[in-house]
């Protein structure tokens, strides 16, 4: 009668037990490197998305206004959103700030296998410095996070770029204006067509940097450049210390995720750009090395000018998001998604006029930290086993007035069959964990 | 230079820290009562709540109309969403069905202690079960929720009340139609009226009884029957099967809390009546007993008609729904509120060129399950120590070149002060948590 809406997602337990598997993984990740919670909320002021993130995501914004006339929007991302909070708050906060936060953000997307309009992130950063040390971290914390959920080396790689090498080359092909071959670049809609160049075919590719400004030869030109991945080569072309600055930045980053422990997952490709239009630094993303799933699993970078252009002080920052929907195709494909299964400890069997006692074995068992389900439909004995299968219970105790009425229970292991009888006020008892087993 | 819109909250680490804990215990008392975590939309079809919920929170929604020309809602509540989903997978789902979920919801209200516009809320439903068992084991786990978050018994109560004796007795009220006594009640406004009765003067209350359809009368005469809390004398004054079996149903409820160890914790109170139109049976409210809390901290109960109204079968549902700014309120008025602080294992602080060594440790650190920092930032000795108090490290690792040409790390104690030399090929060597302790 009521239908879902079309790129928005139901989660049954089965589902959501992985789910909840994989983000306990990646979030303990991040609290071991000392990344603290943030929570933060589902609607901003639209113009936070309109100055700062770039067009792509304004036009995928739902947007509205509220019954207060303000102009509203589903968050789409939580970078500007930290980057606010870390405004509000100015000097309060000691420096590094490491915050982590998984929560959906929303964008009206089309709508395709591994997007939806409703997604999960999780995202990570660190403010406050503009050393390789930072960058590192995010990078070996994302490493980290991927091997903890069961990847291993060679199923998944970094390519690592930097957005001040691209920015500074196209600087350099521009010209300063002086001389006749100068040509006028927008460099934000370059930077977006280097983004697209691995989706699109090369005459597509050329057509957008020449729609940004580029000849086709400089177009052709700058292609072999950054495929070259020859950093000396792209110092030398440019002859600017932005240029030379930005590859030495990019060295010390590599160097630094070397002592972090990450450097093999790293390649070097500078045809990574990363779609939004604040990132200043070294950007990333992150693939799955058998190509199976095609686009970027997750990526992130450093966006150094962000929280100053809030009306903040000047405070580098850097950080990765991953979604659930990428990062669930990659686990899938490399065999380390969690199997969707219910656990429950014991079923609390009852037959008869039993609740009473029943009712006070669930909750002893409880009280001892498992999980513990017993009849809340007056059904019959078959029906509660059925029931103690399909939730997959370990143990079921049958507390039927028969046994009750010899002081007894029974305690069945579901696995085997076994089953025996115990002393009703022997259970649990002393035991922590009373199993079948314990009692023949 | 943007600001957060009102009603809405950023949590920084301090609170989230303690929002964290809180959230942990509840979702861990409703896990071992066997209730499985499922995933859910932000967004709904407008009208799922323009239909079932009343008018209330029709009024507050956030809605607005999608780039695809849907209108949609952002969802003030869980239970339509939860029957949607109930209805959608039909006989699939093995009775009973035993949910829960924490997430933000949205609504346009007035802000006010304990009440904002973005608020986050832990759902627990059972469906599929009309038995007392039912509504008891909710409110098993309502009452152990908030015992084990720390409160004790006494320092809240639920007031238990049955929609159908309410609605019962204003059927008997407006009479069968043959009578010129009779009167035209609007059984939904009048229980609106009840909901708001303990937050009204008398004389308003009545005007609204009035409203809907009782004489001034009839007003007083409901009001002294729900106030007597006399169960026999409603059964007698209503006269008919319904109000008899509402009340039947009433006492079942309150005999299961008796074997599922909740019943110290509820009070009988006919007035107690909820504000959403969907519940039929047994509603109750968590109350602060010493009244500084002064509004219901939360409250459920019983809808058994809205799965079938939604195009499912037949299915009895009841549950709760615990408000994370309401309960804050009862923690912090009852000392049970966490301590807001963050927990760091080890600081290691590098001195000199030391980072490849630094890092080792923090990695080894970190693989046996510790929260570690390091130096992020090329700071100083003095600077790295101070941020190491800043988080709470309870041991600083000093990583420096001198002690390493030594071969030694040193271990320092930041509780004491007091520290050692350690050889650094023993750190942390066997050890899974190594401390000063260790190694003096």
């Amino acid at each position: 009668m009521y239908d879902r809406l079309k790129g928005f997602r139901d989660f049954y337990p089965e589902e959501m037990t992985a789910r909840r598997e994989v983000l306990d993984t990646v979030e303990a990740t991040a609290g071991r490197y000392g990344f603290r919670e943030v929570g933060t909320p589902a609607l901003e002021r639209t113009r936070m998305y309109v100055d700062k993130s770039g067009e792509e995501i304004v036009d995928e914004l739902y947007t509205f206004e509220d019954k207060g006339g303000r102009d509203v929007a589903l968050t789409p991302e939580l970078t500007p959103t930290v980057a606010r909070m870390v405004v509000a708050k100015g000097q309060e906060l000691s420096k590094p700030i490491k915050w982590v936060s998984t929560r959906p953000f929303w964008r009206y997307e089309q709508v395709q296998q591994g997007r939806f309009r409703e997604f999960y992130q999780t995202n990570v950063d660190v403010f406050g410095s503009a050393e390789p040390e930072a960058d590192a971290e995010i990078l070996a914390f994302a490493a980290d996070a991927l091997t903890n959920l069961g990847l291993s080396e060679g199923e998944f790689e970094f390519r690592v770029s930097h957005r001040d090498i691209l920015g500074g080359l196209l600087e350099s092909m521009a010209g300063d204006g002086g001389s006749e071959t100068d040509v006028d670049i927008d460099v934000r809609d370059a930077i977006r067509a280097v983004d697209k160049s691995a989706k699109v075919e090369r005459n597509e590719y050329y057509d957008l940097l020449h729609d940004a400004g580029l000849s086709y030869d400089q177009a052709r030109e700058f292609d072999d450049l950054l495929s070259s991945q020859d950093l000396d080569a792209l110092v030398e072309f440019a002859g600017t210390d932005r240029v030379e600055s930005a590859v030495s930045n990019l060295r010390r980053v590599l160097d630094a995720t070397e002592d972090f422990g990450v450097r093999e997952h790293c390649t070097l490709s500078l045809e990574t750009a990363r779609g939004l239009d604040y990132y200043t630094g070294v950007v990333f993303e992150c693939f799955d090395t058998t190509g199976e799933v095609s686009r970027a699993v997750f990526g992130g970078g450093r966006y150094d000018d962000l929280i100053e252009s809030f009306g903040g002080q000047s405070t580098p920052a850097v950080g990765v998001a991953l979604g659930d929907a990428t990062l669930q195709l990659l686990c899938e494909r490399a065999g380390a998604w969690p199997d969707e299964e219910l656990a429950t400890d014991y079923y609390v069997l009852t037959v008869g006029d039993t609740r009473d006692v029943a009712a006070r074995i669930a909750r002893d068992l409880r009280s001892r930290g498992h999980v513990v389900e017993t009849d809340l439909s007056d059904r019959g004995f078959g029906s509660q086993l059925s029931y103690a299968d399909t939730v997959n219970a370990e143990t079921v105790v049958i507390v039927g007035e028969q046994d009750l009425a010899n002081g007894e229970v029974t305690v069945k292991e579901m696995a085997s069959g076994e089953q025996t009888t115990v002393p009703v006020d022997e259970f649990p008892g002393e035991h922590d964990e009373p199993r079948y087993g314990d009692f023949v």
